[in-house]
């Protein structure tokens, strides 16, 4: 199951990051782009084409320490067809070199279309006697908003296709709260979703205790992690907010179990335009990307100490 | 605003519907599959150019009497980045014969990251000295449950393109009362989120009384369409459900105000897959589906009498 491969990347590299891959046209450097345009002009193409080398030079120079990257989607789908054939392509380098990948797609839907959702994203579709995988992610984020009839399709297919999705449970931006806060019971809308998410993981067991329905629950609300960390024992964390958006290495350590398991911490303009904060030469993105992940994992790991399997 | 344009569409044509284009390849005629198979191989390319021809039959046949399509993203993206490409050819086909192009992708996300899908799906970007659309609908539904943080960047992007947002508010599906339902100060969910619909809509208003942020509301929950009518006055209503999924024409009538306007009834698998259902010879599958579209507005009709404009 994803979610057991990507706890086995993590105890490797001894690193619970993910590298979130948002590229932003300005993000890429400018001799990456002035390449590309010359090439294929200043065209939804060109910034495609651009995106795709910035984005193996991080690949490259983070695979051998960061255990996964999370491309967000919505990056990609702004440069129409052309970007998501970047999207494709940077999964499958990704992949090449033994990292796990999140796909941040935030999908939500129902029935069948939540079942063309798992397809494209998780499984493979049927073109008369072909069976062909359209994007090549090993896990998705999702938007549970809709219930059940939304991710039961998804952990069909993450069964078939040994996958994981991860739901998105207390989001870390500054009005999360307008809805997920609100309380129903006693409790807030965030403890029913993040109950829901332990129920749909029984489904999907693992073999270190977490199962293959994770959560995303956002740096920014350290006391929301450690309360969620108690009520939700089998559901690892995907944890953005860290750096850029205000979280810190202390505000997640309650989200680590006693074997330093239990979440992922998400980086990613820190980590792609580390570059840019560092003011280095811009033909050496890439080492500065490789000192920030490094910066980023020993600034957590000092809280988490160590990450051993149960 | 792009709402104002669809209002007037459904007064022109007398028919407050969308016909959901949401292909699957089982749906696609024989033949049609065969010649786009026999050229492209059994491929994602095959596929996607299979659907596009059928897609292009059906709008043909519909853009005289349906004001708008609604191509639900899931079953393109099915079909990777050669799906994708036929989403927008799609999109832009309808959009050339004259209808009002909903997307519907219940995107969702914060800030920059809404931004990105605000662009991809309602904008344009800037590529050096370029600004492209990547895709080309009117409107976009979206997933509301980030808060402001993830509506405010499709606001903004509404206002300077001229286009409009649905939110999912009560969906169609049995299981949407898991979250939606539960009440928080004795209101549901789903009518929290309508109100939010409300506070949102007032920095987008229309023309006609409704605002560039419309609701979804399921044909599934006649009591709750009528409902929200009453409570959210300037808020458009996109209602599926109608048809496969069990809600009737009686059930949706209330979503109609005086004018006979406020809202309009998808119907994707009825309208598509008419012929299989009159068991007509497939090459006729775009005839069939103009039938099935006059029998659902004359049965939406029924009740709504006649649109106008206020």
């Amino acid at each position: 199951m994803a979610l057991d491969r990507l706890i086995e990347a993590i105890v490797r590299t001894q690193n619970p990051t993910v590298a979130g891959l948002d590229p932003k046209l300005d993000y890429v450097p400018e001799y990456i782009k002035e390449k590309a345009f010359n090439k294929y002009g200043e065209t939804l193409k060109g910034a495609a084409k651009a995106i795709l080398e910035y984005n193996k030079g991080l690949i490259d120079a983070l695979c051998e320490i960061v255990p996964a990257i999370k491309p967000q989607a919505a990056y990609y789908e702004m440069y129409g067809t052309a970007g998501m054939k970047t999207l494709y392509k940077t999964q499958e380098y990704a992949k090449s070199k033994g990292m796990i990948v999140i796909t941040d797609g935030k999908r939500n839907d129902i029935g069948t279309t939540m079942e063309a959702y798992a397809a494209a994203h998780l499984g493979k579709v049927k073109i008369g006697s072909e069976e062909i995988a359209p994007f090549p992610g090993d896990a998705l984020t999702v938007n549970g908003y809709l219930g059940s009839d939304g991710i039961n399709p998804l952990i069909k297919v993450c069964k078939e296709n040994d996958k994981g999705i991860f739901v998105l449970v207390k989001t870390s931006n500054p009005s999360s709260g307008e809805l997920q806060d609100l309380l129903i019971d006693g409790k807030p809308v965030y403890e029913h979703m993040g109950a829901m998410c332990e129920k749909w993981g029984e489904e999907l067991p693992g073999k270190y205790g977490y199962s293959g329905v994770g959560a995303v629950v956002g740096a920014t609300y350290p006391e929301q992690i450690e309360a969620l960390r108690k009520l939700l024992p089998h559901t690892f964390f995907l944890i953005p907010g860290y750096g850029a958006q205000g979280g810190g290495a202390k505000d997640i350590a309650a989200a680590f179990d006693e074997n330093g398991l239990g979440g992922i911490v998400n980086s990613s303009r820190g980590i792609m335009c580390a570059y840019k904060k560092e003011g280095c030469d811009e033909h050496f993105y890439a080492e500065a990307a490789f000192r920030e992940a490094m910066r980023m994992k020993e600034d957590i790991m000092g809280y988490v100490k160590e990450i051993r399997l149960p």
